[in-house]
């Protein structure tokens, strides 16, 4: 008799080189340089779900990288559809960020995988098809029914996923979603994310003179296009952390006293703080605690600054244009199309006329509360008693999963975010790296909560 | 009976060829991976000396890139020996930075040559040399003795310059200089600058977290450098375009009725402003006219800003690092190491504490102003009569060239800047350019400078 823990655990090193070799494979979705890796990222997954038994698996046309489906309905009708969704684009990295190793030569170091996705969020998709697979190899077999929903845009900010799910809405009805995205603060406390803030993203640019020129010639008749974006930039907080854009903070649901109560035992401590950020000293929103200003407020980000020469040496230049990558976290019941036309036309009111002013959006979505009484909710919460000997705790997290929203808006499914890496493992940054431990538990807990689940129905 | 200026137009069309062959070296000076074309440029004008006839040709080192030096003494102990300096590196450039055609492939089109260092400061390396060659092959001979500098590290602020001239004061003995990094404002308007602006350049860098962080995780309990960088620059100027540091105009010298009058004169007019800078609207210091802001008023420029992720897509980090690129265009009698204290003791003293603040320096130099009554200065004046029948007029540049202030300081001798761009050039920015007429007429107007020092001795 081989249960699928039994399995897991035969079959774990192949697993493990499975994250390797899928996090070898730079899948930067945002940069058209990366097309062919993205597309070979989504086509590796593809090829595994085929071999674990999955059906119907197709790479399906986006505005952007295509969705890699699958499901496996061999559960019959009267057990749940889980839908598990994850991603296979990452962020852009370079050695020359920071890293000690290149990012896309994912390397095994006292326990832990380096690499750009290892965690955000290669980890993930490869842990609930393997949890999946040994499901369906065992000899109890999977208990629920599955679709698999893995996309190639999250990192840029999916912006095709709200068509393509309104176009999909038949194939991807479920009786509730894995959002395979999440992560923990810590290796040894099990948590489940009960809220997100959702997110805008724009880049601002201005223009100036119609070319780049030279700053001792000309400097001093223009108004340097490097200078107006950092007037701009400037002012779009007060001097107290607080975000400066009229009507910003209008649309936000303040938190009652007893969540207040309870968000105030997770905060960080200076210890944690300085451990996980390491600046020389906080900052942010008065008023709030460090996890209330991540958790719970509103922020407004400045994501990249550019304009001009940034290489080693000097040039002396007054650039044609410059500009700033803005990103704004929302909280319920903020809009991301308000909140972005607040910033645009507040950015458009101080902007000097000296300047030609644009905006290009990038992905939005909105902020989501799950309820913390709902069966997939509680599934999971029986699930991590498997490896964790510590009781769950609830927390509202500073991240953004849009998908969540809209499975939430557009086929009504409750849903919850589940992930193994660690709130220091770099993601975004350089150094990502993945706890190989916690991904054999990660399948673990998989494993089990896609049986509670199913008992829990 | 071949004269000097049947010489040079019996052998423009090579003239030209090795303008466009010394172009095609991407001789950026500043930038490592292009070290060996950097040597390369400096061999090309050795090479070019030695062919000419000059002597003692040799590349001598600095601390940066090596200066070409060669003389030629034949002249005699009684005529008057000149230096002429130019520079071989060149601004960085990519095609991507706006740029119609490779801008290390020079271009013929409508009657101007396209690439990086065709204006800055190639043409008036060759030019120089080229008239020294037809005086050299003429029947008549040249009158004077020459002495030629030209160096490798101009646009990245002759760092290792002041060192070499201090100890190379014996070789560099000379009786006055020209300067052949200068330009016109008009193709058929010869000038002659008798003033211009000091520079002082460095990097500020703000560093907040350890490492880059996820803006949706960590956003709003840590104090963004991109958006600190911001804040910082934002607080350099004030909102009338004058300068915010404080003591920064304090010993700036005024000037008197009758420059300004002067200087009236030669003033923009609006539809010249919008053709060589075409912003929206003009901007700078008030009280002061167009002329007056660049030729005679200190500026604060923003070279460059960075910070965070500025490629295509977005990256929702929070950069540990940003920075900007800063100089500073100065005017009698502001000294540049005073004005960069002044600005880092302004920065460090507005910078938050919830950053570490750095800065570098970079090259500086002395404003300058030359004697209009000198014999260099006249016998430039008289030798602009050969193919420009206006009136020479006299004017103040915004630029820097910090080795007419080392001339005049270490070397004792009277300077004048010489050159043929135009102020339309696109020098430092993209389709940088040069007119071939130009290019003609001066190497004619060169060889009878020269002739005209020897006359007015």
């Amino acid at each position: 008799m081989t249960s699928a823990y039994d399995y897991a655990s035969q079959h774990r090193e192949r697993f493990l080189q499975q994250l390797i070799d899928l996090a070898a494979i730079p899948s930067v979705g945002t940069d058209p340089a990366h097309a062919d890796d993205t597309r070979r990222a989504a086509e590796y997954l593809a090829d595994d779900m085929r071999a674990i038994g999955l059906n119907n698996v197709e790479l399906l046309p986006t505005s952007g990288n295509p969705v890699v489906y699958a499901d496996w309905l061999g559960a019959g009708s009267s057990a749940p559809t889980v839908l598990i969704y994850a991603h296979y684009d990452v962020q852009p990295a370079a050695k020359s960020d920071g890293w000690d190793t290149d990012p896309f030569v994912p390397t095994l170091r006292d326990g832990k995988l380096y690499g750009r996705g290892v965690a955000d969020d290669k980890s993930n998709s490869i842990l609930t098809l393997k949890a999946a697979e040994s499901l369906l190899a065992s000899d109890e077999g999977c208990p629920v029914n599955l679709k698999f929903l893995f996309e190639g845009d999250e990192e840029s900010g999916s912006a095709g996923l709200p068509d393509f799910i309104r176009q999909q809405r038949d194939r991807l009805k479920a009786d509730m979603a894995i959002i395979a995205d999440g992560g923990l603060d810590k290796a040894d406390q099990p948590m489940i994310i009960y809220a997100m803030r959702g997110i805008t993203a724009f880049d601002v640019r201005v223009t100036g003179p119609k070319t780049d020129l030279h700053s001792g010639v000309h400097g001093g008749i223009v108004h340097n296009p490097a200078q107006v974006i950092a007037e701009i930039v400037a002012r779009l907080h007060n001097t107290d952390g607080s975000v400066a854009v009229p009507g910003f903070y209008d649309d936000v649901l303040p938190l009652d006293d007893a969540e207040r109560a309870q968000l105030q035992k997770q905060d960080l401590t200076p210890e944690e703080w300085a451990s996980y950020i390491g600046a020389p000293q906080p900052w942010g929103e008065p008023g709030y605690s460090l996890a209330e200003r991540t958790g719970a407020r509103p922020t407004l980000e400045i994501n990249g600054i550019f304009g001009g020469y940034a290489g080693t040496g000097f040039k002396t230049v007054i650039p044609a244009q410059a500009g700033a990558k803005i990103s704004c976290r929302l909280v319920a019941n903020q809009k991301p199309q308000r909140i972005f036309e607040l910033v645009r036309d507040y950015i458009l009111q101080i902007a000097p006329p000296t300047v030609k002013v644009e905006f290009e959006r990038h992905g939005e979505g909105d902020p989501v509360v799950v309820a913390l009484d709902s069966p997939i909710v509680q599934a999971l919460k029986r699930a991590f008693k498997l490896h964790w000997p510590q009781e769950v705790v609830f927390k509202r997290t500073g991240g953004s999963v849009p998908i969540v929203a809209l499975l939430q808006d557009q086929l009504n499914l409750p849903c919850v975010p589940l992930g193994f890496s660690l709130a220091d493992s770099g993601i975004h940054g350089p150094n990502e790296h993945y706890h190989v431990d916690l991904f054999y538990k990660g399948i673990d807990t998989t494993i089990r909560f896609l049986q509670e689940i199913a008992a829990g129905q």
